[in-house]
């Protein structure tokens, strides 16, 4: 995947790129610690190949906190707390700040009680789901993460007016030998990062992924992002009921707007007003840690050993490509390309810091 | 849907259903009120239009509990407990006696920690995964059931082994005065169901369905249904993602086997060794039900009056297709084909029980 252009692609360190986006944050008033925090969980994403949500969001997070649709200095606080569940009130707040959070209070939780729902309201953009889905591997626990996204792309599924975002969910499950089982996954059969790749590139889309907003099939890549495309959900009905039900979970239950009251932050001073949810599950309720992880280590290296179709070269599982890119990016650094490098000089320009150091 | 034939068609009255489900399983040795049970949520099935989860699979059952693959005097205990966690052994018994206990074990809990998962460990088929879902709604909570397909139909996204399940999902939110929120599907793209009847009416599959065991298209629903066919996830890596979780949320966490270790059901004698899961939420613990509630109408209201697509007479959310045909079957009985009235008339004289009354 673009290893072609390899040779001619730069390159940055996860050191630098954490020291950068902190500095970034911190000249925007956000207190060093938090700083850090983000940056790491930024990191997270671009270390494992979510290339769409890491340092390439900086610009536009910096764009927010500095406008005031982001609070650089949220206070968070649990609003409403019980044994097993807690509600946490970002301030409006860096969503990353919110749901580690969120993800700490679930653990302490379910450590007690065997499983623990931790939902966010007045958040914000959080990243990569799987950065908290996966906090609650280190103590032997699932995580499940899921959000609403704040902007409406979907339908529902039958319709042409866009009711719904792209809702994400995101699983881990602990493994003993084998790389974790990671999940994350839109409920769209197509991400807008996908569409503009294809428009960049000038290809055309396959149906079933995008309609315009009469319902017909669209496959110009760049019709589809001017404002024209509906994203189509994963197996129809099915992946719209997903979204339905994310939705309702990660806004309506924590006192949040979705549907044709979604928060619009096209707006950069506009809060975001999401929400999201994590659960923790303490595998040692259910029977023996080590006969767990034997078992889900067999299974995942059944499909990693399974007979490949057609012009497949490996069979693999949800997380094995981003545990093995992780390993790879921290040792050879992250890939990035020529126009993000450049926006995220004048980004350090504006805000008279080091430039990312870029090899 | 199948009402240009509604003339010739006949019908049975769910008391009627009821009735007759449960003296088969009493005939074969079920406990009254067990068969009493069991012969509820198997109606909860058909009078919803989930028609392959219903009376139809009453043979099947039978057949299962006759040659001791089902305990039909099972003893169900729960293993393992902690506050909000539990898990039940399901002593080789009817999958619907087990995941009810299940329900009412992890209601009970969520009602004093805000949040309960339930595992269950030898267990059976369940029928309609909407009927556990649905059991926390009466209480303010929100349902989520999951399950592991006793038979693998799917191979891992790039594969062409069959090493999963249709693995589904069922979740059920409370409503104010709509219809509630109830999603309950499968992992892949098609049911078996579908293919069954594509077959009997001599249609072709679409692609994207269902592939060979080369990992070639299959459109020929025949040649799927000869065992050669391996069904496709929904969103390809997605829907995968999704059954491998579900699979293993639902049997590894709760000591079953899956992947290549999957009980083989085909043998009528087998035990089935499934495991299932269920979740119940408190809403109360996120803020005031009445609030909540009239959000989640609001946002399926605007789903239902939202402008649809070419050729879509309604919008629909899910859940509310099944509410509606509850309403009518409840009044004016359930259509069920001639074929399946002789199976059923033959089943009665095996068992020495009074037939089905059809109309």
């Amino acid at each position: 995947m673009g290893d072609a252009k390899a040779k001619s692609e730069q390159h940055f360190l996860a050191a630098d790129g954490r020291r950068f986006i902190a500095g970034a944050l911190k000249a925007v008033g956000m207190p060093a610690a938090d700083a850090d925090a983000v940056a790491d969980m930024m990191l997270f994403a671009d270390l494992r190949g979510v290339d769409s949500h890491g340092i390439v969001r900086l610009p536009s997070y910096i764009a927010r906190l500095k406008a005031g649709g982001v609070n650089p200095k949220a206070r968070l606080a649990t609003v409403m707390d019980a044994p097993a569940t807690a509600l946490v009130d970002g301030d409006n707040g860096m969503g990353h700040l919110v749901m580690r959070r969120a993800a700490e209070i679930a653990i302490e939780k379910a450590e007690k009680t065997g499983v623990a729902w931790v939902g966010t309201r007045r958040s914000n953009h959080a990243g990569a789901g799987a950065c908290y889905a996966v906090m609650p591997l280190r103590h032997d626990m699932i995580g499940l993460y899921l959000a609403v996204a704040n902007n409406n792309h979907m339908a529902p599924w039958g319709g042409i007016e866009p009711l719904l975002g792209t809702n994400p969910i995101a699983v881990a499950i602990p493994t003993a030998a084998e790389p974790p089982v990671v999940l994350d996954i839109a409920t769209t059969a197509i991400s807008s990062g996908k569409i503009r790749l294809a428009a960049d590139n000038g290809e055309t889309l396959a149906e079933g992924l995008v309609i315009d907003n009469a319902g017909r099939p669209l496959t110009d890549p760049r019709r589809a992002r001017e404002g024209e495309g509906l994203l189509l959900p994963i197996g129809g009905y099915k992946g719209f009921g997903l979204a339905l039900v994310f939705s309702l979970l990660g806004s309506a239950l924590n006192g949040m707007s979705s549907g044709r009251d979604t928060a619009n932050i096209d707006e950069v001073s506009a809060a975001g007003d999401t929400g999201q949810a994590i659960m923790a599950l303490k595998v040692a309720n259910f029977g023996p840690i080590d006969d767990f992880k034997r078992r889900v280590d067999k299974i995942v290296r059944d499909i990693r050993t399974s007979k490949p179709g057609p012009g497949v070269a490996e069979v693999r599982y949800p997380g094995l490509n981003g545990h093995r890119t992780a390993a790879e990016r921290g040792r050879g650094g992250v890939p990035i390309r020529a126009p993000l490098v450049s926006t995220l000089a004048k980004l350090a320009a504006e805000l008279a810091i080091d430039p990312l150091v870029v090899t």
